[in-house]
């Protein structure tokens, strides 16, 4: 494995670095021509791909249609709600021209849909019995980045998001909170193996025309925070802006309540800063394209790891054969660790005549056992398993260490250095978020004592997080 | 279903219009707020993701890999290859200013991406062991018509488009092909049940950039033709103004050879066009995002049509049960024949004392037939497979019967007033193709007399189809 660290910077000495390696390495992705831009390559596409599988399986569930709407929004869509446009006008990519003529009206290119679904949701709302009306698409959006990184924020980045109508503020809160819990939660920790915390934005840090934004905040490898998805009450604001009305079932015209909820392909990026080591990658078998590699170590064993990668397919599992026995063993091993398939199966001649194969288990230590071929396909789908539990149970733990409880805002901002701090929020106020911002750290979310979301922003008790964040 | 066409303009009378309708009412799409752009609604959405899986499967079975190139293409990229900005530029959309700034260098959203992938495939390229590099990628695309139609022409649109680089040009046209038959037509045929006559372009309706482009051409309910999907050679045009270059195995430097391919939401518009009736939709069982709906009539049967519908969902059916029986029978009825859903089960009162529910087949004249309980659902499951068969037989029929056989360009433009001509294009040739184009007629495609596909421009002996065209 020596090999592989001298191709990666190392964790310790620079993370963003080693983040950049890993990407290029792995071959995941790499910058567009156009600035901040990114071609997400096959491997990295893959992982998207089985992610947005279990994403869009659990958001059609909560009862969500997808459907899809134009990329080109006109510039006085947005200008329609007032905190909207404030936040995203910076970020905005304008088409000026097209067919060679000038236009009329500029159009922007979507930052967010908010705008543009809520012209259609006006149109297509009635009465309430055409609530709720619970809408999806995945799609491409664009925000002019000033710092981009690759996949946590890109100029342009794919995702899914949501948007919907409700008759009521109450049922516009359970259903962005059931988002919030049982797609995004449920994906981050059941299929992406991170741990996170959820919380309600505070003011300063929520979606521009959101009266309420909740998060699922990570820590990364390096004790930072990455927001890993977002659900927001929009109150009546859109519904205000676009005249999202329905006739009540007492014949009353009323205004909708609508939420929306985002996430997008920096879940990649989490993936990669929340479990990726110095060898490189490490995926969780849940979203690995590959989840195990046979290896032929000499000629002699291919037609055998052709035979093991066929039981195991038959299994279920997603396996490729390395039957590249030409090139060096050593740099064939390597490079899969650098791609974190978690399991690699090594077959060479001697193993055959022994009866046996060697394991690797890139997500423990890529300790090494030698199990015998009767046993293998069995060890292999047991290992897939307790490795994707393994990957979780691993990073809870550090998340769990690396918080801090503090008391102050000066303790939180040495805590901060290393990892997180957890102190009452009444003890940092809005006063106490400009100071932790001059020091580059922000409150990620608060929580009620229970770990609850507070409904809202001035109730009393609530606990904050804080730290620095991708 | 008097109803029904009164809500639709009839076909015969005017084809377009009615196209037009029935998106509408089906609830299928509607225009975007910028000119030309659509917004897929729910309905037509879930028809594209069920098609979306069917081409994806068979993509990749073909052994290629998906990946994501960024929308923005730096408008030098274009003029790198003269023939490919020629064809493009007057329907590009240019961003001209983002996050706040005039750039640098504009940036185009991507027509298509030959040359943003060209830029790609480079680097990634080294040594003939590289190749076949075979790439895919779902995505939008903008392309600024000047007669936009929902789903036909839009100025956005959703499709695939792959691209791929080879050793040898025999290696790119075979590949070509086999997406054309395997993918393409495969889609069509069996999963759209839509018949299509495959051929090779004429230089003039070539690809730009292309050295061969190959179609596939269906009939429209009204004679007309629409293309459904194109595989290009593009020979050596963007591995030179790329530099697509790879060590072939003796050692030298060689250029690769490229293709490109791609189908679009069009496919949906052709969906609609080549099956739809005076009532509506009719949507192929393949793809029906709702094969079967339990419609009770009244309060009494809402149960039974839940048991139903349970016992269709056990056999891998998508069924939807009808259970607003507070609103008219009649209209509900006629909804469903307008959204083309494949088979409709009644259940009434009556229907439940008798132990028999009512079996309405939207794709057979809407004939009911009255089905013993216990035979319903290997009733309904029989009727699903052989309704699709029935769409394709009657969809290949009307091909067929409806293409003349004539000898000179002038029977072809006679022909063509209400189908297909199919004639020798020695008689047709560039100049016979000005003539048909003075009467908005182009020839759709070219075929050697047993129906394979000439491999150059100049064969003598080739079939020429003409028609008007969508």
């Amino acid at each position: 494995m020596t090999a592989t660290r001298s191709v990666l910077a190392a964790q310790a000495t620079d993370f963003p670095r080693w983040f950049q390696d890993v990407i290029a390495k792995a071959e995941l992705a790499e910058n567009g021509p156009v600035r901040g831009t990114m071609v997400v390559r096959p491997y990295g596409y893959a992982i998207w791909e089985l992610l947005q599988e279990a994403m869009n399986r659990r958001i059609k569930a909560t009862g969500a249609v997808n459907a899809y709407f134009p990329l080109l929004i006109p510039e006085s869509y947005l200008q329609r709600e007032a905190e909207h446009v404030e936040g995203f006008s910076p970020e905005l990519a304008v088409v000026t021209h097209a067919g060679g003529k000038q236009l009329e009206e500029p159009a922007v290119i979507r930052p967010t849909s908010e705008t543009m679904i809520g012209e259609y949701m006006a149109k297509w709302i009635q009465s309430y019995r055409d609530l709720p009306l619970l809408l999806n698409q995945w799609a491409n959006a664009v925000r002019w980045e000033l710092r981009p990184r690759l996949f946590l924020r890109t100029t342009e980045f794919l995702w899914q998001e949501g948007h919907t109508a409700h008759a009521s503020a109450a049922d516009a809160r359970a259903y962005a909170t059931r988002i919030l819990y049982d797609v995004y939660r449920a994906v981050m920790v059941d299929v992406l193996a991170i741990p996170v915390v959820p919380g309600r934005k505070t003011r300063r840090e929520r979606f521009a025309g959101a009266v309420n934004t909740m998060t699922l905040e990570a820590m990364t490898g390096d004790g930072k925070a990455l927001q890993l998805g977002t659900a927001h009450e929009l109150g009546q604001n859109f519904a205000r802006a676009f005249d999202i009305g329905y006739l009540s079932s007492e014949g009353r015209r009323e205004l909708a309540w609508t939420t929306s909820w985002g996430s997008t392909t920096r879940l990649v990026g989490g993936l990669i800063m929340v479990h990726g080591d110095d060898a490189g990658l490490r995926v969780p078998p849940a979203v690995a394209p590959v989840q195990v590699v046979v290896l032929a170590v000499k000629d002699e064993a291919i037609a055998a790891a052709h035979t093991i990668a066929d039981e195991l397919t038959a299994q279920g599992v997603r396996v490729t054969v390395d039957d590249r026995a030409d090139q060096p063993f050593g740099r064939r091993a390597v490079n899969w660790e650098l791609k974190g398939v978690p399991v690699r199966i090594e077959v060479g001649p001697r193993d055959l005549s022994a009866g046996v194969a060697t394991v690797v288990r890139r997500l423990r230590d890529s300790a090494k056992t030698t199990v015998n071929r009767t046993d293998l396909a069995a060890t292999v789908v047991a290992a897939i398993d307790a490795d994707q539990a393994h990957l979780l149970a691993e990073a809870t733990e550090r998340q769990v260490s690396r918080i801090a409880d503090v008391a102050t805002v000066e303790e939180a901002i040495e805590a901060a250095a290393s990892g997180w701090a957890r102190l009452p929020y009444d003890a940092v106020g809005e006063e106490g978020e400009d100071r932790l911002g001059e020091s580059g750290i922000t409150v990620r979310c608060l929580q009620r004592p229970d770990g609850s979301l507070p409904v809202e922003d001035n109730e009393p008790g609530l606990t904050a997080y804080v730290a620095r964040s991708y």
